[in-house]
């Protein structure tokens, strides 16, 4: 590889995607981080018997300290923030002392991450200049490719949101020609049935797991899927409504 | 890098994503089948004096056949497919010859991208285990990275799409909790307009070729950017609405 990456700078923080699960789906940049870094900050969820992002990065991983974290599954946000804060005060004081750390998520740091979480307890205790983020590949896009299905084109309006509230899907439904959900889970059924009284079953895919070596499964027909409920929490649900072409739309001045 | 990435497999097709434009955001895989690739496909506007995808992955380019080709940039979708499919007439040929054919593009190919139209193509010329799609950051997720102000949270809504027509950005203003808009340039004043109206320019930035060596261009402040209006076409504004938070939401099921 002929590329250069960039190494840590002493006294810096990264938040750093790591994509879906695939060591291969990690950038350069990323890569060249990890590996450089002092400290690697590996989130666990307190569900999970190891972590997703380590099982990820582990063949960059040689004599840097590891700190696993077991954050909170719960809906609850200042057990979440509180949990995040300890972290971040464990980070400024480890890069304050002239370390370079790197926390890694799977994913993209900016997209549902635990990441900033950790990212806005930070901002108040280091400068901003130390504080990187480096971007990852989300579920989504990795959902897509797989099933070699475009997300968008011309002016599709694409809306991405974790299946919660089926009211709110059912509002988003009207609003877009793509629709992701995230977290879909335990909801599938409801969502199952939602889709099939707007006649959008034929349009829904739903991918668990994806590029997580040994786990993924795709389905291409939303209907198998519902057959078993047992889809796991790392699942994307993509329903492709319609489409928007230049031709249907008014341009606003030249497009260029 | 102890990271194994794929080589290519002759006989196969791969629209591979390559990130907004710095060589160290491509992915593992990616530039490992940029490297054993037979032919790369690399595509240029027909308005640009060199193509991106080629400047971001020339460290990666050695003796492989690099074919550019020029693309249309009217809105004009049965121009746009029909040039289209004749670079699918090529890859196709070449494909059934044994060899290895990579087409590049900027960001996601299944977000936005040229790449969909080959898709489109080749699914008749070609069978569809030949075919594979690699993810690549798209430029939304470089501009979060860039400002460190995370894009979605917990029940958060994100919307993608492109400003072209400014009463469906206004629709979408109401139903997220952060907009991406997408080819802004030409229409930046309006939408300065419309967010003024709205109260909102405070929550809007605007990012202008993200991660492109020596042409990135960053605005925190929105006022800062309707100053001047020679903004180009690759910009991407991101407008952070509000928090859609756990408590604020019927949990319809245990969240796992």
């Amino acid at each position: 590889m002929t590329i250069k990456t960039k190494n840590c700078q002493p006294g810096h923080f990264y938040a750093v995607g790591v994509g879906p699960g695939a060591p291969d789906l990690i950038t350069l940049r990323a890569a060249g981080l990890i590996e450089s870094a002092d400290t690697v900050i590996v989130p666990r969820s307190e569900l999970a018997g190891e972590s997703l992002a380590l099982l990820t990065i582990r063949d960059l991983i040689d004599e840097q300290e590891v700190i696993e974290h077991v954050y909170p599954m719960k809906r609850d946000s200042s057990r979440t923030r509180s949990c995040w804060a300890e972290v971040a005060a464990e980070v400024a004081a480890r890069v304050s002392a002239g370390l370079a750390v790197v926390q890694v998520t799977i994913g993209d740091p900016m997209v549902y991450s635990t990441s900033s979480y950790l990212l806005e307890s930070l901002v108040d205790l280091l400068p901003a200049e130390c504080i990187h983020v480096v971007p990852g590949i989300s579920a989504f896009q990795a959902t897509a490719s797989v099933l070699g299905e475009p997300l968008t084109l011309q002016e599709d309006r694409l809306n991405i949101m974790p299946a919660t509230d089926m009211d709110a899907v059912a509002r988003a439904l009207e609003c877009c020609e793509t629709l992701v959900l995230y977290k879909v889970g335990p909801r599938l059924r409801q969502l199952g049935a939602l889709l099939e009284s707007r006649n959008l079953l034929d349009r829904a895919r739903l991918a668990c797991y994806v590029e997580q070596q040994g786990r993924e499964a795709i389905f291409r027909n939303f209907r198998d899927a519902l057959a078993d409920d047992s889809h796991g929490y790392m699942s994307t649900v993509v329903v492709r409504l319609g489409r928007r072409s230049w031709e249907q739309t008014p341009s606003m001045g030249k497009v260029v």
